[in-house]
């Protein structure tokens, strides 16, 4: 057998081993949402006396803060509580998807603190434009952070494409194509906010959806699972064991572009009859006799209509539904994730698009793998969207390593 | 954000250190081939006394040996030669597929001693007799390594199915429902073979040849990607980042059960349409003309037909590439791998299988991500398949924890 061995991790230093149980204990309070000092030694396994000079850095640093004193009416340390702090550093989230853009500022607990949402059509301008819009967006929200004295640590773009290194390597719907986005987009809030500059990054807006939904999802649920995106495209993301699969060039998860019929109608990607073309918001706004422009809006005029039992909507969420199942079926064959999460305009169309979809998925999957009613296919957390997932992808970097973020 | 830790790893005592340690040493060795003890020491980062004290004892074992003595002439310990041990421990495979079966006996450096096959069809007969004949084939093979002075630390056998917990929940191509084939298989090993009782697991036969692809295939290939096992079934495996996706249930990899055409020809899955209909071994040959029960004489006649130009076979392989390509344009889109590897009966026709996949993957992947001609479908190794992968299952056991495995 050849070697396959990872290459050996560089033997730790003292600076780093102190910079890890700093990032240990922060989490340690972050993911408790409160904690003593006695809890937190007691869960990351180090000795109360470390754990209290890592606390004092935080409180220092202003990731954490105390409150409650001991009943002996000492201000005594142990029996203080923890919490993440609610000013200071905090990560910033922006999805521009072809409809609509949003920024959400989240503060080190992860509770969204501000949101802004346009709706607009991003088709219609040249990049440079629709970042430039977005900046502007961002600067606003930085304003009312700022008044709540958070201070972004940095920004992620959500985006509705093959993302990479900074750069939209293709989004077909918002017509992008080797788009440096990251940069365009630093360059055009720098000219627009006070704000010091921030380092910024962009990542596919379903793996950031997914992620938010693996964050703040109900407790318990499926660590390996399926996560689509229904916007204007379908996007799509696979969560294995809590870890997201980039895949070997960071594309893994393109859904939307698998092919349902090989000789259907051409899609925007350059191919034919792929999922998207059936189940994306546009197939299924003029399916439905909306108009495919109609945005936010129009979703919600489908869902009313189907509410009220009519025919042409009822027969266009079927169809997305059983075109939806099909391409499941072949990705719960593949996979065998424990949950497929319908997100975006899925999830409140999910009433509708779930039993053709379990329907197909019952006859399809192997060895009865997938019974009807196994609540296996489920609409995706209200308090998860692809713009609060990017925002906290920036709080999990601080959470990695406060040390990088304390305050100046 | 909700704690999604994992649990924290119980504290390691010293024995969990040494027996750590033990592994680190031994497979260090064996993924050089030959060591010398200050070579480990350097690769696994401990002393030269404890690697020294560590390797005294692999040599007890019996999982290493010495040889060479430094230039100086003394016996001396530094300069002389470690390798894996030729003789003692060993894993066994034992590959039972719908047309043959196959039984592999590998040493601790993942050699090759022993394999037999038995070409039949394993469709006529109940499992429990399959699995007696599978037995009987193990008992020589047994015979043979315990000539070589090589004894069984465990049995993988390798099945075309749904595999979890020594049970085979479905090979609907061996018309197998919920068989407990590791207990049915020990017990018949234990009637036909004098050799002490071994471990026996099972797996599915697509991830063992995948595994094998990684282990032994060519050195430097992708760490992550999908396999193809085509047989009478196709099954598929994922490796990503060198690790098996086994997914929820472990049953990730049902890439012949992805739906090509959703009103096709029923499959033995129950469902329709599946990839197996149209690129499956009995498609392929029926479709050149060539008795589907031919087995891999027939395999062996469709290649030279094809490489005769017979229309017939050509236009049969054309279609099963076509299918091929399409379902792997599907799955590359989701999974975003470096390769795509075809084993099985597609390694030795992938001549004409690849052109027409190719074809449509360079059509249907996003963004052109898969280029015509870029060398990322190919055939697999010639020296891995499921049989070797089931038996070096069981050596990575060994290595894992060689204390386990000393010799009494």
């Amino acid at each position: 057998m050849k070697s396959n061995l990872a290459p050996l991790a560089p033997k730790a230093d003292q600076d780093t081993v102190r910079r890890h149980n700093l990032s240990l204990v922060l989490r340690a309070v972050h993911d408790e949402g409160e904690a003593t000092r006695a809890g937190v030694a007691a869960r990351v396994r180090l000795t109360r006396a470390a754990v209290s000079s890592l606390v004092e850095q935080l409180l220092e640093g202003g990731f954490v803060t105390e409150s409650g004193k001991t009943s002996s009416g000492q201000a005594g340390r142990p029996g203080t509580v923890l919490k993440p702090a609610r000013t200071g550093v905090a990560g910033v989230g922006v999805e521009i998807n072809v409809d609509y853009t949003t920024v959400c500022v989240v503060d080190l607990a992860g509770t969204d603190r501000v949101r802004l949402t346009e709706h607009l059509d991003n088709r219609g301008a040249p990049p440079a434009e629709v970042l430039a819009r977005a900046a502007r967006l961002t600067s606003r929200a930085l304003d009312s952070a700022g008044q709540q004295e958070l201070r972004p640590a940095g920004v992620t773009l959500a985006l509705p494409g093959l993302v990479a290194g900074g750069t939209v390597r293709q989004a077909p719907n918002l017509g992008w194509n080797g788009v440096p986005a990251d940069t365009l987009f630093a360059r055009e809030l720098a000219k627009c906010s006070e704000a010091p500059p921030v380092a910024v990054g962009s990542e596919n807006e379903a793996n950031l959806a997914a992620l938010a939904e693996l964050w703040f999802g109900a407790p318990g649920e499926a660590r390996t699972f399926l996560y689509l995106s229904g916007e204007i495209g379908v996007g799509g993301a696979l969560v294995l064991n809590g870890e997201l699969l980039r895949g070997a060039h960071g594309f893994a998860g393109e859904i939307g572009h698998v092919p349902v019929d090989p000789a259907g109608p051409e899609c925007r990607c350059g191919a034919r009859g792929c999922l998207e073309r059936y189940a994306g918001q546009s197939a299924l706004l003029s399916g439905g006799g909306i108009d495919e422009g109609a945005g936010a809006a129009g979703v919600a005029e489908l869902e009313r209509r189907a509410r009220a039992g009519d025919e042409r909507a009822l027969t266009a969420l079927g169809t997305a539904g059983r075109m939806l199942g099909r391409v499941l079926a072949g990705a719960v064959n593949l996979l065998d994730p424990q949950t497929v999460v319908l997100g975006g305009v899925y999830r409140a169309l999910a009433p509708w698009l779930t039993p053709p979809a379990e329907a197909e998925l019952a006859s399809r999957v192997v060895s009865g793998l997938w019974p009807r009613g196994s609540g296996r296919l489920r609409p995706s957390s209200p308090s998860g969207d692809a713009a609060r997932g990017a925002a906290a992808l920036v709080v999990e970097a601080v959470l990695d390593d406060p040390a990088g973020w304390a305050q100046a």
